[in-house]
């Protein structure tokens, strides 16, 4: 695996195309890691998959790229979307990067009535992904998405997508010691039967869904409920655990 | 589940005990918490279960709590050890805390050639994995070792423990598009062989283990290498992703 910098560019990538970088990623490249001109450079867009490159211009401010040969071909992270109760800011950022490294296609914070946080800085996450997706070695950066309610997302949902829900601050009792009042009894199981389908995994927030929301979301057919163990995790665990366990048995890790 | 406040406390726990409360642990509950006498709190040692309590004296520096009756019998996590190579002061906590919150029960720092930091505050470990045994309703904590060096450790090593080891920045040019020289292909595959033995998760420093340091676990029995996907993770994500997968093929998320 090559140690050149990795650098996420909004810009065509071809063979011979000059790359003009943005102040931030002149400053990263010429500053911090201290490159020249003629050192080499990847670059990947989103598009037209990674390129090699090497530094044409060593400008603090205006440095450009010069692109040579390509990598590796565009391919696509698995169509997985990341549904999340906002937390506390760290914690969100926290969640924004892992899921980025994770590989999810899509990001979309959801409202629900315990939510306790509201405000996020969607500019602050779009950075945040470019910086996990560069550090990952994908070729694509996730879709970050405004917030919605729980509610009117399930009201638009495309039925052909699953959802996949975790609800660790559950108050329902539904804990190995509380008795089971309708909790998922384990984590791979569930997951097995929904290979081969576009999915959505849902994180509720710090202080769980309502009884209200469960019952929404147990009465609907395309939702499925997955157990994350007998601890309880917190929200940013309950992502990366959730994630992990969706690409192992649905995704690209197999 | 009960929303009452969760302390590990170093003393006996039993009916009618009294159990007072440190400096710190006063603090959190009489000023964070701002509980007062007869409030109800929920205490476990490690040893006697979780029994449920009721603040007697509700003093801010020295509180008194008056055990009452057990909410649950004793019970361990699964014997499963987290060995990491220690990276930045922020990155080794979480790792702590993520480790205490997927119930690990023991966690060795382990000191490979690319380690970059060696110095570690094990007692800022043990107050971070208090708080996340806390918080996640373990009824014990992590045993929290000295650092040894990878060597000295394989040397030591009792065989009947498995050894499963991730090997994310490896550079030896072993991921899908980089063509196959040993790594592991999937996850969930090889664990499920694993079942029932005690193990020790290993997860590599940023730079990933040396050739000669993948060549000496490659060539030990007890020693299994476990795939995280086709995308980079680092350290920390590593370590929840493994933890999450042993947890969910071996331990006790079935």
């Amino acid at each position: 695996m090559s140690n050149d910098p990795r650098l996420f560019i909004d810009a065509p990538l071809g063979n011979g195309q000059a790359v003009p970088l943005s102040r931030e990623d002149s400053h990263y490249l010429i500053n911090v890691m201290r490159r020249d001109e003629g050192d080499p450079v990847r670059l990947f867009n989103g598009r037209d998959g990674e390129w090699q490159a090497t530094v044409a211009k060593a400008h603090k401010k205006n440095a450009v790229l010069a692109c040579e040969t390509q990598n590796r071909p565009q391919a696509a992270v698995p169509d997985l979307w990341l549904m999340f109760a906002p937390v506390k800011r760290q914690k969100n950022e926290l969640i924004v990067e892992k899921a980025t490294e994770l590989g999810v296609a899509d990001i979309r914070p959801v409202i629900t009535t315990r939510t306790q946080s509201e405000r996020m800085r969607l500019d602050r996450f779009e950075i945040i992904a470019k910086e996990a997706a560069e550090q990952t070695e994908r070729l694509d950066l996730p879709v970050i998405h405004e917030a919605v309610k729980l509610d009117q997302m399930l009201e638009d949902w495309d039925e052909n997508r699953v959802i996949i829900y975790c609800d660790e601050a559950g108050d329902d009792g539904a804990r190995p010691w509380g008795g089971d009042t309708g909790r998922a009894s384990q984590a791979l199981g569930p997951l097995t039967e929904m290979r081969g389908k576009p999915a959505a995994l849902l994180i509720g927030p710090e202080g769980g869904f309502t009884p209200e929301e469960r019952d929404r979301l147990r009465s609907l057919d395309f939702v499925h409920a997955v157990s994350l163990g007998p601890r309880i995790l917190r929200a940013e665990t309950a992502v990366i655990s959730a994630l992990t366990l969706w690409q192992s048995v649905c995704g690209d890790w197999g």
